[in-house]
């Protein structure tokens, strides 16, 4: 499938009503000339309740994730390319080829058929690149005020490479954690843009799929044990998960781990701490510290992978917890975030 | 899995709250208090960023659908076993068995708990009933007034039962069109709830999966071409699809089509045809008419099919358009609903 933008046709409306979520004419006009054409592919042209796709023996990664992030568009990226991002990263979190992808839609009336094409393009364009195809989707419509503009639920379906054991349960003691890029870009972000923080950054989202990361680290060293991306919650978060499921310690040296200067100012004005800030873009990697350097430098020749850096190693330990060795030498406790740092970062 | 309601624990807060989808240790409280008790199967326990799913060489199906359903909770059902019962069914569609299914939930900040954890209990419900497991779920939660309570995404995977090639394309002169039982009831349903449109009736809503009847059609009959689910728009909206897709025309007998008194009486009421009218637990066969008989029995066994009836037939015409014998003998066409009868019908 080659897409391309102009491909898009006009609508005779020029927003969303409540008819486009009716099952009706207006329902097929919308998939037949927006949907249908961005996202086509043999499979979603099947045009069937389901789509059907062939399979091999062997094991299937599956995964779903809902969007509400607030504002639509944001630098560095919007709603749609977020929505494919997030779902293909979180099957790479499995050790899997992304192949194939569901999206549904739940869009308030009112919303302008412009606002809807450029989600619709991004979405294309990010699947595309993520070498993924949206193979099944439904569209609702609710009444104004009922929803947030749109809200998009991808859902995904990857086969699991073989050989491949990618599981948070694997982290083990030798172990080193590498994480692929700068933290924190995504949160900061989506906080600058809000109304009424009357901040201003630089900080452009990092909402990227991973793929060549993953698959040139899992071609290239025969032994990973986890992949996770540090979305909502952070690093701590990602890492205290780790360390409780697997049932080890993990320390991470401070000094180590990569913050762009823009991150960092903005942590420091708002008080925040860049372990807890959402990314979109960044992966984490847990494997055995031989291969460290080897994966370090396979990470590296990514375009995404260029900040990766070793930040920590896993300890045999039964506390279960997450510390950080400080820039002064001091060791401190990282907690999971208990509530909410910011509603709506995805 | 055994599910029981009593399994679900009492949680501290008695309403939904902003942090509850933060992806921090309120979130991780509400998976493990609410959504993984309720779930509990082998697959979500992994509890990784997606669930490993065995496969064998075949064919997938794969579906998504968003549920807005308004009211939450109406005779015959709610949001959660419609959203089971609903992406069920439309694998069934497929010529499937329905195995795996994800869940994406977004919720109003303030939805009371004990909402939820109805509507949670009926979803593990509908699940074991249907003979499907949930394998990946996502949380978020929106500021007050940003959705209308909840709105619920469920995608799904089953595997195709070798032999079986069941399309819209396949509907061919000759064939018969089955219905598995009385239309309109879900419309009808929902309709009688809402506020503002002041008459009662008994009409309880059909949502149910229909994994029985299915299973017993394609087990006993060598040849099905379509099997669908007239949801949204009606048997109109349906067959007019199928009649576009397949290049064929359709022709209805009136006397025929299976209509409640309840929903006949609601429909002369509201001047509403009940061809327009949206179902939730009716599937539409389409097969070689010399299986006619045999299939109707076959649907019939079922509960949920004792009221099913052959409805009309499959004729070779490119006008590709439905038709109705009515009770006087006339024939009308029956076009497909254009905009929107009934909003968040499902």
């Amino acid at each position: 499938m080659k897409y391309t933008q102009c491909s898009l046709p006009k609508s005779k409306y020029d927003r969303i009503i409540l008819g486009h979520g009716g099952g009706g004419k207006l329902t097929q006009s919308l998939l037949s000339d927006l949907f249908f054409p961005a996202f086509a592919n043999p499979f979603l042209n099947q045009q069937h309740d389901g789509a059907i796709l062939p399979v091999h023996d062997g094991r299937l990664a599956y995964t779903t994730d809902s969007f509400v992030v607030d504002p639509l568009f944001f630098p560095g990226g919007n709603i749609g390319d977020l929505a494919i991002n997030g779902t293909v990263n979180d099957l790479l979190c499995c050790g899997v080829i992304p192949h194939y992808l569901s999206a549904g839609f739940i869009i308030e009336e009112g919303l302008p058929f412009d606002i809807l094409k450029k989600i619709i393009s991004s979405m294309a364009k990010a699947a595309q690149e993520a070498n993924v195809v949206i193979v099944t989707g439904d569209t609702k419509v609710v009444e104004r005020g009922k929803c947030d503009k749109i809200f998009i639920n991808t859902s995904g379906i990857g086969v699991v490479r073989p050989d491949t054991q990618i599981s948070p349960l694997n982290a083990q003691p030798g172990d080193v954690i590498i994480v692929s890029g700068q933290i924190g870009a995504h949160g900061i972000c989506i906080l600058s843009t809000r109304d009424n923080l009357g901040f201003e950054t630089t900080v452009k989202s990092d909402t990227a799929s991973l793929v060549d990361i993953v698959e040139n680290l899992l071609s290239g060293v025969p032994e990973v044990h986890v992949i996770r991306d540090p979305t909502r919650g952070g690093l701590s978060s990602t890492l205290n998960e780790i360390a409780s499921t697997a049932h080890v310690s993990i320390e991470l040296e401070e000094e180590q781990i990569p913050v762009s200067e823009a991150v960092c100012s903005a942590c420091e004005l708002l008080g925040l701490d860049p372990l807890y800030i959402a990314n979109e873009g960044i992966m984490l990697f847990i494997l055995p510290g031989k291969y460290a350097e080897e994966a370090l430098q396979l990470i590296r020749n990514s375009p995404h992978g260029k900040n990766a850096a070793i930040i920590g190693r896993v300890i045999g330990d039964e506390k279960a917890e997450l510390s950080m060795k400080t820039s002064f030498g001091r060791k401190r406790i990282i907690d999971m975030v208990s509530g909410e740092q910011l509603p709506r970062i995805c």
